[in-house]
């Protein structure tokens, strides 16, 4: 359990697994977040069993959308995240990876994928 | 235009939010940061009112998906978001919206929606 009276702990277990609300397709968002700067550094989608997978191997495992495919980020770039934490929403249907990120997290290279701004 | 030059700044005009991709529902996923902490507050969806109403109004609205409803946050509970910049990711797909989040972000009452952990 955390020592921090805030935060509620889970273990991944068929019980568990029944808060989360995956959505039609089977899949849940995930925003990835820098665990040191706070920086957010990209957004994606999981199914069960890539979330399974990133818990099981402490390295982020994805759903892609445009590929229909089962995708480890880092795989071809070497750009791993190393799960240090993941929170689940209120909703329980999005998740917030906190992740030691290497090198960029975005495919243009930039370190963040959100590197254009509305104005 | 920002002085960072790894920030491209978009004025949101017809041509402009052609680089957004809302989903086949209309929506686009929005991720609230506090603008000062870093803390990832709330996951929640736009459609194209709601984002020109945040633009137009500076404080943050949204579409609920359960309730297929407009709905401007805090507009109850006075937790309103004032904005201070939105990002797009590389694939248009998602925004980030850093804010400056009056009181409590989840309806739980507590600053952020992602105070349950998975472990």
């Amino acid at each position: 359990m955390s020592s921090n009276p805030d935060i509620e702990t889970i273990q991944i277990t068929k019980d568990n697994l029944e808060k989360l609300k995956f959505n039609s397709e089977g899949l849940i968002p995930v925003i990835a977040q820098d665990y040191k700067t706070g920086e957010v550094l990209m957004m994606a989608w999981m199914n069960l069993h890539s979330l399974r997978d990133t818990l099981k191997n402490g390295k982020a495992s994805y759903w892609s959308r445009s590929r229909q495919a089962y995708w480890v980020k880092g795989e071809s770039s070497g750009h791993f995240q190393y799960v240090k934490e993941i929170f689940y929403d209120c909703d329980g249907d999005t998740l917030l990876m906190k992740v030691d990120q290497v090198g960029a997290a975005c495919h243009t290279n930039k370190r963040s994928c959100f590197y254009r701004k509305i104005q």
